[in-house]
């Protein structure tokens, strides 16, 4: 090409880990110091000012953040729009040469907005360097909070999504020990109708907000209201051990 | 009881993350700056030495760490007083009032050894309070390395053992699209062929020593020799997107 180009920056994919400021690595919290720019999804107010909360003590003063629109909706095209927008705008920065974090409560790569962000920005820079930070996950954490082992010996375990509800989880444990739930809150109805039916409701703890205000650890989910609802970011923990 | 008691430490389980020094937490690094004693399994010295490079820079001058045996063997009898020992020598400082820590390398309660720890000092202590800080796994950080989604939107992921083989590998994809097979190396044998007989060779990633000296990544598991070893702490990620 004709005209001078200058190097690409580096994207970074930060993972800050599931909400307690302190469930951050050492090294997201030294990217954090020497990127440019930050960026964060705001598909939920709520979740980005918890991100936001986790990273300011670590920028320098004068890194600016800058939400990115990742709208909560099952129409495709949206989606599909909203991600082309955002990986262009990102990749604005990262022609100007800036290395840009984009930052992720828990994982990047595990359901997360970044793995669509990172497809779109290496379609339209296919040389990029992207670099991923892993985070501590929200069921790491939560195992953690209870104390309970997660895999033993020969025996593995099994993460679930719960947006479809609890028709996941009899399979999976069939095959593991322990299983996490994860997103169960919209159909939480469901999932708990799967663990009566297997007769695991003494086997599972519900969590919600986990180190966030409003934590709340449901050991035994029969105490629960017959139509109780979970808020976002709820998991739960199945122990089919012993 | 006549005797005046002192209050019992409190046992931490300290994650320190997959080998990469800065993969550690805050969390982590606090606690080890406070505790009084730190312990390491030493089932294998190469290991520990990790581990011990890793939490070095973070403890007070004057922490004494020491390791406890855990021996590598499928004797019972073996394993169950090794455990019972390690529970004692723990348990002796906890009773004079000192903070503990346990440190695993990845996460504490993923294929960890405090799992058995957790159980002996609460059989000898049953109001012992036990902290655990959770860690960045292996997987976690392979999947980072490779910048591979784990999951999204309604799929899982399930993590396998590898000790007994590749058995495990054919029910988990039919379940998810990630699959992390840890522990692949003495039956390694086993687990290449259980992915060529599944023609998932090209869809493998074999990860040894991840972030450590001698670290080898295997994109096409193919082009290793028929009788190829993988050393300890090698993982395969099995990918079935798209």
């Amino acid at each position: 090409m004709g005209c001078k180009r200058t190097t690409l920056g580096t994207l970074y994919g930060v993972g800050i880990g599931p909400g307690d400021p302190e469930l951050i690595t050492l090294k997201a919290v030294r990217i954090l110091k020497e990127v440019d720019k930050v960026f964060a999804a705001s598909s939920s107010s709520n979740e980005y000012s918890i991100a936001k909360e986790i990273v300011d003590p670590h920028l320098a003063q004068d890194t600016p953040v800058e939400r990115l629109p990742f709208p909560m909706t099952r129409d495709k095209a949206v989606l599909v729009e909203a991600w082309r927008a955002n990986g262009e705008r990102v990749v604005e920065f990262l022609r100007e040469g800036k290395d840009v974090a984009f930052i992720t409560l828990g994982d990047p790569l595990t359901y997360s907005t970044f793995c669509h962000l990172m497809k779109q920005v290496k379609a339209l820079e296919p040389n990029v360097e992207i670099i991923t930070i892993p985070g501590i996950t929200s069921y790491h954490a939560a195992a953690a909070r209870l104390n309970a082992p997660i895999a033993q010996g020969e025996r593995g375990f099994y993460v679930v999504s719960g947006v479809n509800g609890g028709g996941e989880i009899r399979g999976a444990l069939e095959r593991s020990d322990t299983v996490f739930v994860l997103k169960a809150y919209r159909k939480f109805d469901s999932i708990r109708k799967a663990l009566d039916d297997l007769g695991l409701t003494k086997r599972a703890v519900v969590i919600k907000r986990l180190g966030l205000d409003g934590e709340g650890i449901i050991k035994d989910i029969s105490t629960l209201d017959e139509d109780e609802k979970m808020p976002y970011l709820s998991l739960v923990v199945i122990q089919n051990l012993e």
